[in-house]
C-alpha cells in the first residue's frame, strides 16, 4: 500500500501516520519527493487489516493499493489455464461452447422447440431461466420448480447440459438437482451469501458481471466462489451500463483479454443481454 | 405503449404487427407521420402481457412506455406524504432525522463510545452494520448476532433506535428481532428475494439506490416492498457511480426532489457513502 | 413527435397544448389511453420548430421524438455503402485500410523510422498528430508546421497516406496542405465550428468519438460534415468513458454494426486508444 | 510518480526501468513489498518529461501519479481566495450572484422582457446565448453579433452584466466587445485553442466542466487560462452525463466543496443544465 501525505505536515503529524502503520502490522518505508512524501507500507494486505482507514486521516492525500486483492482466481497464483467439463463437453478449451435458449422457459411446447432449434443450430447447452428476477413485482416471475423440471426434460430429449439461474439462497439445492451449471445473474452478482451458496452446491458456477462492476470487483466475487472450496468458475461478461441509450447494455469486449490476463478461468460472452437488440447479436 | 414502425413497411407487415397487439389484449391506435407510422397500444401495461416483445420484430423501430410502471409507491395513487413513525420518531415530516454510526460493529467499547458521540450530537438513530457486504471475502464481514446483540444494549443505553443491514433472507427473523429500521443495501437493491423477505418482517424498509440504478428501476424495487404488504418504506440515496474518480461515488441530490415528485414514500440522504471522502461529508 | 400529457387535466390544459403545436407548425392527432392522453404531432421536426420547448410546460409529461435527426448521413436517404478514396485506397471496402504512426511527431528520426517499421507491417496511412490536444498546458503540444512537413517527407518516403488531427480553425487550411485525411479528436467532436472548417478544406475527415457521445449526437455531428458538402466522412470508435478504471476508456464495438446499420458512411476502429494498454490492442 | 513492477522481473528488467528514469532525469527510489517491488521517482513531474510512457513497458504494471499537475489554479500556490469583480459585483464573495436569462436570445422583445423579468427576481446577470453550439446543424445556431448587440442594450436599459458563450476562436474579440464574462460551454470545455483565445481577451472567464469531465481535467482546462496571463477564471458545474435518463443530466453538487479545496477560483452551479428539468431547478 502506498500512502501520499498531504504537503506541510508538521513531524508529529507524520510520526502519528508511521505509528498507525506499524500498529497495522506494517513496515513503513518513507520517501520524500519534491512537494510530497510518500510511504510505502510493506506487509501482505490480505492477512493484515486494511490501511484504507488512513484514507480518513486529515495527513493522509491518499491511499493507492499496490497488490492485487484476488488471490485464487489469479493467473499468478495458478499459471495454468484452468477449463471445466460438463457432461463431456470442456468449457475454456479450444473449441467454444455454445449456449442458448429462452429468457425464460414458459411452456412446454416453446422450451422444447427452442432446444432443438439451438441443438440443431450448434448450441451445445441449454439456457433458460425458471427463476427470473424481475424490474418489476408484476412482471412473470418464471415457473419455478415446474421449469426446472421442463429443462430436464428437454436435456434428456436433446442431450443438452442444461444452465439455469439462481437467485434465492433457499432454492439452491433445489436448482442444483436441475441444472449442469448454475448461473448468477447481474443483479445479483455481489449478493455473497448467494455466491456461498451456489459454490456450496458443488455445481460449476457462471458469475456474470453487474452493470457497474469494476473487473477487480468481478475478480473479487469469483474469489467468494474459488474460497468456498468450489474450482469450476466461469466469468461471464454481458454488458455494463453506460450512457448510451441506443443499445440496452455495452457489451465491453476487452473484458476477453483482461479476465484471461488476469484469471485462469474461463470467460463466457453473452452478446444479447450485452446490446439488448436482436439486430445487433450476430455481429457482437 | 407507444409503437413505431420502420419506414417502407408493407401492408402485411403493418396488419401483422397489429394483429400482435390486438392478441396481447391491446387496442391499436395508428397516427401516420411525414416519415414514420406510429401505433398506440391502448390497455393497462400492467396488467396485460408486455409489448416489449415486439422491439425484437424487424418491422419495429422502437416501443416507448407512456405508463409508469410502479403503481403502490407512486404519489399519483397516493396523493398524500407517507411518514413512518419509529419508536415516536416521525420520519418523513417536518423534523430531519440523523441516522449515524460506524460501518461495523467492531466491538462493544467501540460502538457504545460511538453511539453516545452520535446522540450527544443530535442523532437519533444508531445505524452500524453487524452483517456486512465485503467486495473481498479476505475482509471483516461483521460480527452477526452478536453485533446485533451489541446493537441492541447500545439502543437501551441511549434510548436511539436502530438501523443496520439485512443481506441474507436466511436472517431476516433474526435482523428483525433487533432492528427497527431494516436497511437493504446498495448491492443487494435488486435482490428481490431479500426485498420480500424484509418486507415480510414487518419492520419498515430502508431501501438503498443501487450504484447504477435508475429511479423508475429504485421505485419498482420498493414496489415489492409496498405489494408484500408493507407499507413503511423509505429510499436512500448513497450515491451513484459515475467516471469521476475524485470521488467515490458521485451524490445524486437530485434524488431527493424526484422521489418526493414521484412517489409518497420519505427520502434519506446519505453524504458519507454519497461521496466517499470524510472531509466532504459536512458540506453535502 | 410525441407528446404524453400528465393525467388529471383540465380541457383547457388540454387545449393550450394543442393550439401551441398547431402554432408551431405540427398536425395534433389524440389518443386517449388507460390513464394517459399521448398527443401525436405530425410535421417535419426538421423543418419546423421544435417541440422540445413543450417538455417544460406543466401540463406535459414527456415528449419524445420519433423522428431520426440525421438526414444526410443516414442510410435511409443513402442505401448504398460509401466508400472514400485516397490515393487509390478504398477506405469503407472489402480491403481493411490500417492506420499506424506515433501519437505525436517528434522528430525525424522518429517518426521516419516508425513510418517504415507501420508500412513493413502492412499499414496504408501514416497517422501522427502535428497539433496535440493535451489535458495540460505544460505538456507537449505538438511540432506544428514542422510536424505536417515531417509527415510529408514521411508520405514521400513510404507511400504511405497521411492523417493528423486539426485543432484550431486558424490550422485548417495549413492542415490541409498537408494532410490526407483531417482527424477530428474525440475533445473536439462537438466543435462546429471545427467541423464545418474542416469540411470546407475539401479533405476527407475522420471523426472520432467523443468520450461521452450518444451514437445520435455522433451522427448529427457527421451531419454537420455533409451539410456543408463534404461527402467524404468517415466515423472512428475510439473507446467511451465510463466508470471501469482497469482500461482508459471501453472500446464500444457494438459501434460497428450500429453506424454499418443507421449510416452510409465508413467506421474506423482504434482500438489503442479505445483501451489505452498496449498489451490489450492486439486482442480487441 | 510511483511505478509498480511486475512481479516475477529478472534483475536486467529492473535496471532498465531504473536506467530509464534515471534518463528522464527523475531520482528513483526502490521499496521491496511482499510480492511487488515499487518504485518512488523524485522529481518534478511538470518540469521534466512524463513517466506515463513507463506504463506501456513490459515490466511495469502501473504507475500512479503522486503529484498533482495543476498549479496556478491550485489552492497550494494560492492560499487566498480568489474573487472576481464585475462593474462593482464580487464573484466568489460572501453575497451569491445570480446569473439568468434565456438559453438563446431570439429577438429584442424576448430578451428585454427577460431582462427585466430576471433582473426584478434578483438576477444581477444577464445571460443569454448569442452563438450557439447546437447537436444538430437544423437547429436555430443563434443571431450571432445582431444577439450581442440586443445584450448589450438590455445591459444598459437594466443594469445587468452580461455573460455570453463563445464557441469560435474567430468570434474572440468580437464577443469580448459585448461580453462582460465569456462563458466556455461544456462541449468547447476541452477545447484548448478556444480557451486560449478566451484568455487573451483579457475578459473573465466562466469554464463549464465537460459531461464527463473529471474534476482533474476540469482544473488542468482551467490552468489553460491562468497560465495565458487571465487570473479571473470561475468555474462553472453543469451536471455531468450519467447512465440517469430521469433528468438530462446529474448535477454533481459535490463540485461545489472540491473546487473550493482544491482551488482558488470562485464556483458557479447552473441548475437548470444541470437537471435539464424545469420542476426540479428550484429544489436543485
Amino acid at each position: 500500500m502506498i500512502i501520499v501525505l498531504k504537503p506541510g505536515l508538521t513531524k508529529k503529524d507524520e510520526t502519528d501516520v508511521l505509528r498507525e502503520i506499524k500498529k497495522l502490522g506494517y513496515r513503513p518505508h518513507v520517501m520524500r519527493g519534491v512537494e510530497r512524501t510518500v510511504i510505502g507500507a510493506i506487509g501482505d494486505e490480505r492477512t493484515h487489516q486494511s490501511l484504507e482507514t488512513l484514507a480518513s486521516w486529515p495527513q493522509v492525500e491518499q491511499v493507492m493499493p499496490v497488490q492485487k486483492r484476488y488471490k485464487l482466481v489469479s493467473r499468478e497464483a495458478h499459471k495454468m489455464t484452468s477449463t471445466i467439463t460438463v457432461d463431456g463437453k470442456v468449457i475454456g478449451g479450444r473449441k467454444i461452447q455454445v449456449m442458448a435458449g429462452p429468457c425464460s422457459v414458459e411452456d412446454e411446447k416453446q422450451l422444447l422447440a427452442t432446444a432443438h432449434a439451438v441443438r440443431k443450430a450448434g448450441a451445445t447447452f441449454l439456457r433458460g431461466g425458471a427463476y427470473k428476477p424481475r424490474t418489476s413485482p408484476y412482471e412473470f416471475q418464471g415457473l419455478g420448480l415446474k421449469g426446472l423440471k421442463l429443462l430436464a426434460k428437454a436435456r434428456r430429449q436433446t442431450g443438452l447440459s442444461v444452465i439455469t439461474e439462481l437467485l434465492s439462497e433457499a432454492h439452491a439445492d433445489q436448482v442444483a438437482e436441475y441444472a449442469d451449471i448454475i448461473q448468477i445473474g447481474a443483479r445479483n452478482c455481489q449478493n455473497f451469501q448467494l455466491l456461498i451458496a451456489a459454490a456450496k452446491t458443488g455445481r460449476p458456477v457462471l458469475l456474470k458481471r453487474g452493470l457497474s462492476m469494476k473487473i477487480e470487483e468481478w475478480l473479487l466475487a469469483g474469489e467468494y466462489v474459488l474460497s468456498n472450496d468450489n474450482p469450476n468458475l466461469m466469468f461471464c461478461e454481458r454488458g455494463i451500463r453506460t450512457f448510451e441509450t441506443y443499445t440496452r447494455n455495452t457489451l465491453d469486449l476487452s473484458a476477453v483479454p483482461i479476465i484471461k490476463q488476469e484469471s485462469h478461468c474461463p470467460i463466457i460472452i453473452d452478446p444479447s443481454q450485452g446490446v439488448g437488440r436482436a439486430d445487433l447479436v450476430t455481429a457482437m
